[in-house]
C-alpha cells in the first residue's frame, strides 16, 4: 500500500474507522475493569441503545453482523422454526449457512423484485402453521436498507408486523445499515424499529465507522431471557467488552452515526445520478440509501476498474453478467465520486495505476 | 472510573489494550482495503504467524478464545467425535456448552489434581474407539498454561502427541496464555506445539495485550482445508480483518509477546512468593506463569478486598471455600503487588475506597 | 373401525403390511440374537441388497425415510455444504426442517415444472462454490419418482451425475418410491442408481409394504467410513435389527418389491386415465408411477370425498385450490379404482357412510 | 440359526417380539387408516398411557430408546442448558453423543457408586446456576432401573424431584426397565412417575417384548406443546403409527408388561443367588431388577461362555477385567439359569456347541 489512502466504492466494511470512534477506544484504555460488560462503558452503551430505541430495548454487542443475525434469530426461535426472509438476504447467501448450521432454523427465502417483502410474498410462507411436517413459520426477518440498496418506508414495516404478529410470528430487522436507512428517510432509529412493532433488531456499527462491533437489540423485555447465554455460546460474549461498549457509545451519544451515514448516502446519491445520466448505463434498483447498483457495459465496467483506485475497486454482482455493486462509505469524498462518474461518460480513462 | 488507572487480579482480560497495539491499529487505519483478510496486513500476519509456528502452519484470525476453540474442533473433528480434556479445562467449564451445541463434539472430561493430562490419565478414554454406542475418541486438548497455571514440559507434551497420534487421535492445544508459557520454560512458541507434534493450537492474544482477538493455528496442512468456511460459518470471519491482523503482527514481530508474558509472569512468581510466606494462606498449585491459586482464611480474603482498588479485584473460585484466583497482567506493577502482599501480612487493610 | 378394510388414496404409507413380510417377521420371531445388526437375518439383508445395488454397495436399514434422507446427508457432506434439490423435494416441504437442524445442511431448492431437476436448473446452484460467503454446493439430490408422480429416464439421472461428478458434488436418489420407479421403467433397482452414477440412495420399504423400515445405500465404499456412528448417533440403530432386516429381505429376495409396486402403478394408470377423461379434470402432471395429481371443480371433489371409504380418502394439495393426490398402494384394487373412477364422471355421488 | 431357539443374557434387547404383541400387530393389519397417528389404535395408545401415568400426562411414540430420551431431552432444555446425570447413564456412554450433537445439550456427569444420583451427588451440579459461562443446569436425569441393575425407591425419586423443582429444573427418568422397576417394587408406573413428581419419562417397549417401540412421557400439559414438532424433526414419526400404538395397547391395557417383567426379574433373581453362593463369585451390585453384574475368576467367564448357547452369550462390562453382565428377558428359562448356575459352580461344562 502507498502512502496514499486509496478508497473505492467494493464495501462500506472495506474502509476503516472513524478517527472519533479510534479516539474514544483509546481513552477508554486504561487501568482495569471487569470483563464481560460489567464496566462503566458498558452502563452508558445500554443507556444509550435505550434512548434511540426505547425504554423497553436492551442491547446485546456482539462482534459482527452475521453474530448478531444468529443471536437474534436463536432469541426468536424454537427449534423446529422456521424464517421467511427475501431470496436475497444476507442471512440466506452470505453467511454461509450459520442460520441453518448455528442456528438451527430453516430458511425460506421469497423471490422479491427489490429485495424487499411485502404481505402478499410473505402470505404463502404462513400457510403450512400447524402442520407437523413442515418447519413452523415464526420469524419474518427484513433488512434494512435491502441487499438491493432500497428501502422499506415505515408504514411498510408496519404492515410486515402487523401481519406477523397476527398470525403468531415475531418480526427481525437486520439493520446492517440501519442508520443509512434512518437518515435517508429523516427519521430517527426508533422510527423504523421500534414504533413500528419490529421485535428484534441486528443494528450495524461496522459498516458506519466503527473498528468492529454490530449489536442484537430486542424490544420487547420477554425476549431477553436467556439471551447472555445464547450470546456467550454463540462464540459473541467479548471479553474486553469495554472497548466494544465505548465505540457505540461514541457512534451514538451525539450525531456521528448521522454524520457518517449522511456522507456515504449523498456520496451514492450522485454516483446513481451519474449512472442514471451515462449512455448505456443503468440503475438496476434505485438509489435510496448508500449502495448503487448498475447495468454496465463492459468496456464501461473496464474503464471503471481502470480509473479506481485499488485491486477491488468494486464488485461485479453474482447472477447477472454487466451488473455491479458501488457502495459508499462514511469517508466517501466526492473526487472518487466525480473519479466514476468520469470513467462512466468518457472514452477509455486513464489508469490510477499507470 | 476515576482519572487513576486501578489495577487489580481478576483476570487479564480485565486489562487494557498495549500502547504498541493501539498505536499499530491506529496507523493500519487509512484508505480502504478488500475485506475479510485479502489485504497486505493479513498477508503479513500469516507470515509472521509461520515464522513462530513454522513453515507448515496456517494461522486463522477469530474474535476470542471460545471462537478459536470451537473453530479449532470443528476442523479436528467428524461429527460423531469425542474430545478428551482436564476437567477443569476451560472448554468444559467456561464456555457455556459451545463445543457440545456449537462445534457439535461430545467431551470426555477427566479429573486431575493439577489441570495437566498425562498418558496414564488419558488412556481410559481411549477404550471405547471402534464401538458404534460411543462417541469416538479424536482429539485429546490440552491448555498450556492450564487452568491452575500449571505448566507441561515440552517433553510431557510430545508423549501425549504420541499417545493421540498412536491410537488415531489428534491433539489440541488451548493456549489462552500460550505466550506465558513459553516465557516461562524459556522456550519458542513453536518449541511447545510444533515440535512437540501439536496438531492445533488456540493461541491467545486477548489476554496477552491485544484489544481483541485469538488464532486458531494448524500445524498439518491437511487441517486447513475447508477452514474458512468454517470460520466464516461460526461466526468468527472479521469483515474488517486488517484490524485483527496488525495487532498480531504488532504482538510477534518483534518481542512484544515476551515483554508482555514476561511481566505477567514475574508479578506473579513475586505474588506466590508472598503467599507461600503468609501465615495460614498456602498455594493451590506451584506458581509457574502468570496464575496465582491460594487458599486464604477469610480475614485475609477481606483485607485482600480492602487493599485492592475495583469492585472485583479477584476471584473467588467455584468449588472450594476459601481458594481465590489471582491473575497477573501485562501491565500488573510491583506497586499492585506489594499492595497485595502487605493484605497477606498484615492486620485489617485501609480500604483503598475510603 | 370396522370389520371390513376400507382403503382410500390419502398414501401409500396408509396401508397395511404385506402378509408375505408380516410371515417373515414372524419366522424370525425365535430365540436370541445379538442385537444391533450382528445376526444372520442382517447378514442376508447385506447380501441381498447388494445383488441389486451391486458390489460395492452397502445398505445401512433405518426406521423410517427422514431418517434415510437425514443419515445418507450427513455422510454425504461437510459442516457447511448445501444440497441442491427441487422446491417440491420432500427433504425441503416436509421433514420439519431435519436435513437443516439434524444433518446442519443448508438447501437450495430449486423452482421446478414437475419435480424434475436438469443440468439447466442445476447450473445457477454451483455459482457460489470456492467463496467463503456461501455454503458450499456438495450434493445434489432427487427423488424417484418424484413428489409430482413423475420419473427420471436413466439417461437425466446419469447427466446430473455426470454434472455433479464434473464440479466435485455427489448426487443422492430420494428412493421413497423408487421400486414404483423401476416397475414403471421396466429397469432394475440399480440400473436407476448404481448404474447411472448415483453416489447414495434412500431406498423406502414402508411405502411399498413393510411394516416400517428403510435404507440408506451408499454405492462407492468411501462413503460408508463412519456410518455406522452416524446412524447411531441420529436415532436410527434399531436394537432388534433382525426384524427391519428380515423384511428386507422378504422384499427383496423374490420378485415381491416389484409385485408391490407393479399393483400401485396399474391402479394408479387407471385411475389417472378416469381423470383425464372426466369433463372438467385434467391431471396437474402425466402418471407415471404410483400417484395421481389431478385438477377437479369443488363439486366433484366433493363427490369424490363422498365416493370413497374412511375420514381422509386423499389429499388435497397445499398451494393450489382444487388441485387433489391420489395415491396407489400395494394393496389398492380394482373396486377402489371403480368407484373413483365413478365419482369422477356421475353426479352426486352416494355416500359410502350412509 | 438352528431351528431351536438358544437364549443366552447379552441383552434384554437380544430377545424377540412377546406373541401377543406379534398377534395384535396382525389384527391391526387391515385396510387403510390415516399415517401418523390420526388413527384409532393411536387414540387407544394414547388413553392406555393416561390410565398408568395419570390424566395429564401426555405419550409420543417413538421407535427406539436413543429417540426417546433425545425427544424428551429436547423436550425439556433451552439452547443452552446442562443435563445433570450419572456417570453410568445410558445418555452419556451408550448413544454416540446423540444428546449432544442432536439435542444440543451438555452433559455433567456424576461418579456414583452404584448408578443411582443424591440429592448430596446432584448439589454441586448446580452451583453455576446464573453464570453465563456454564450451560445451565435444566434437567436431572436418572435411570430406573439403572444402569447397574440397581432401584430407586419412590421415596428417593421425590426427593431428588424436589431437589430439582426448589432449584427450577426438572426431572426425566429413563425407563428404558421402568416396568420391571415397577414389578420388583410391587408398584404402579405411576406411582414411580408421576406421583414422585418426575416430569417427563422415557418408557421402554422394546426390551420388555415389543418388536420396536418406546415412549417420551411428558407429564405437565405445558412441556408438551410443540412436541409434535419436535419428534418429527427428531427422525421420530412413524407413518405407520398404528403398529406402533398397537403394540403399546397390547403390553399396557391388561398385565402383560407386568408378566413379562416379572419373568426377567424371577429369572435374574435366581441367577444372582447363584452367582453370590458360586465361589470366587462376587455380586458387584444388588441384583434388584433384571440385570446380573458379576465378578467372576477368568476360568468361570469361559466356563459359561461354554455353557451358554450363542456366539455373545453374554458381555463383559467395559472398564474392569472380570466384570460381567448377564440380564434376563422376557422369555429367559429356568433352564437357562440353571444351565448357567451350574457353569458358575461345576468344573469346565460341556460347550452347548459342541
Amino acid at each position: 500500500m502507498s502512502g496514499a489512502a486509496p478508497r473505492g466504492f467494493a464495501s462500506d466494511n472495506a474502509s476503516g474507522v472513524h478517527p472519533e470512534v479510534l479516539d474514544a477506544i483509546a481513552r477508554a484504555n486504561e487501568g482495569h475493569v471487569p470483563a464481560y460488560g460489567d464496566d462503566p462503558w458498558s452502563e452508558r452503551a445500554d443507556g444509550v441503545l435505550r434512548l434511540h430505541f426505547g425504554p423497553d430495548a436492551r442491547g446485546f454487542l456482539v462482534f459482527n453482523g452475521t453474530g448478531a443475525n444468529v443471536v437474534a434469530l436463536r432469541a426468536l426461535t424454537r427449534g423446529y422454526d422456521a424464517v421467511i426472509c427475501p431470496e436475497t438476504a444476507h442471512l440466506h447467501v452470505d453467511e454461509c449457512g450459520a442460520p441453518e448450521r448455528i442456528a438451527g432454523v430453516k430458511l425460506l427465502p421469497v423471490p422479491t423484485p427489490d429485495g424487499k417483502l411485502t404481505p402478499e410474498l410473505l402470505a404463502p410462507g404462513l400457510e403450512r402453521a400447524g402442520d407437523e411436517h413442515a418447519s413452523q413459520p415464526r420469524v419474518v426477518s427484513i433488512s434494512q436498507a435491502t441487499e438491493c440498496g432500497t428501502l422499506y418506508r415505515p408504514e411498510e414495516i408496519t404492515a410486515l408486523a402487523e401481519l406477523a404478529h397476527d398470525n403468531g410470528l415475531l418480526l427481525h430487522l437486520d439493520g446492517a445499515r440501519l442508520a443509512n436507512a434512518a437518515v435517508a428517510l429523516d427519521s430517527s432509529l426508533g422510527e423504523l424499529t421500534t414504533e413500528c412493532g419490529v421485535d428484534a433488531v441486528s443494528f450495524g456499527g461496522t459498516k458506519n465507522g466503527l473498528l468492529f462491533g454490530d449489536a442484537v437489540i430486542v424490544l420487547r423485555p420477554d425476549l431477553a431471557e436467556g439471551l447472555d447465554y445464547v450470546r456467550k455460546q454463540s462464540l459473541q460474549l467479548a471479553s474486553k467488552m469495554r472497548f466494544l461498549s465505548v465505540q457505540f457509545e461514541a457512534l451514538l451519544e451525539g450525531d456521528l452515526w448521522r454524520r457518517n451515514a449522511a456522507n456515504a448516502n449523498a456520496m451514492a446519491s450522485a454516483l446513481g445520478e451519474a449512472v442514471a445520466a451515462a449512455d448505456g448505463a443503468e440503475l438496476a434498483h434505485p438509489v435510496e440509501a448508500n449502495e448503487v447498483f448498475a447495468r454496465l457495459p463492459a468496456d464501461r465496467i473496464e474503464a471503471l476498474r481502470s480509473a479506481l483506485p485499488g485491486l477491488l475497486p468494486f464488485h461485479e454482482w453474482p447472477g447477472e453478467e454487466g451488473l455491479i455493486r458501488l457502495v459508499c462509505s462514511w469517508d466517501t469524498t466526492e473526487d472518487e465520486v466525480r473519479a466514476a462518474a468520469g470513467a462512466l461518460v468518457a472514452g477509455p480513462a486513464q489508469s490510477s495505476r499507470a
